[in-house]
């Protein structure tokens, strides 16, 4: 099933929806995110049918999220990397973990994220990128009714 | 229909994208940041159908992302508005926009974020609240992996 496009909006959101919006996809995002690269090791950690995760790797590679290079020639053995487009997206999985850790988990959050170089624990906040405050009140309006004001 | 639950994964992506992870429910999200709170004005917006935008509403009202409130009795009319909880999914929402703005939209972004207070024109970034220092060279761990380490 191929739901409506979001293509006629004019909207970010829509946008990225339109590319990454099914919730496999962004659960194949997340993983490779965290290192998984092969085709057999997606298919375990994610439960998902051979079919689902072929086609959505597919789409992922047709619009340059995700780049496939065959590892092994004999027989023929492929994994699958983010390119730069797709580890981008490493904020949006981030956004969703921390709501999540918020609303969703019982306990301690399952999964921290950190610093490769330093082994450090991040916690991540968004902040406004000239005053370094985390936002809190804020809105969102169209960049036409600005410039028509 | 309804598609398998994320239920059995140990993972706040997963619990996320089983609650919101639907596209037109985070669109719907999208316009409730944006002011809109009225069902005709959804539905205009949106270009979605009416028993689709019912659906969803009601499941984020379910899940307590949403309430909804009447506001003229004779005839009964509601609106709906965020709650705490799903107030928080702005950061998502803006994670998909921004990536939306630097991989999708062709030219100017489309819509832009300001502080209420002070109309300023904000621009998020994702950094470490300790240090301040935006994220980069980052990973993901499952919680358990480093205490039996």
């Amino acid at each position: 099933m191929r739901r409506k496009s979001f293509d006629d909006m004019d909207c970010s959101v829509a946008g990225t929806l339109d590319l990454v919006g099914d919730p496999w996809t962004l659960l194949i995002v997340r993983d490779l995110l965290s290192g998984l690269t092969r085709f057999d090791l997606l298919l375990d950690n994610l439960g998902i049918s051979r079919n689902t995760l072929a086609s959505r790797l597919e789409s992922l590679c047709e619009h340059e999220l995700v780049q496939r290079s065959e590892y092994q020639s004999n027989p023929p053995r492929f994994d699958y990397r983010l390119t730069e487009k797709g580890w981008e997206l490493r904020f949006v999985i981030i956004s969703l973990m921390k709501w999540g850790d918020q609303w969703c988990a019982e306990g301690d959050p399952p999964v921290e994220i950190f610093e490769k170089g330093t082994n450090r624990i991040l916690d991540p906040v968004l902040v406004d990128r000239t005053t370094g405050v985390p936002l809190s009140d804020l809105s969102f309006r169209t960049r036409s009714t600005r410039t028509e004001a």
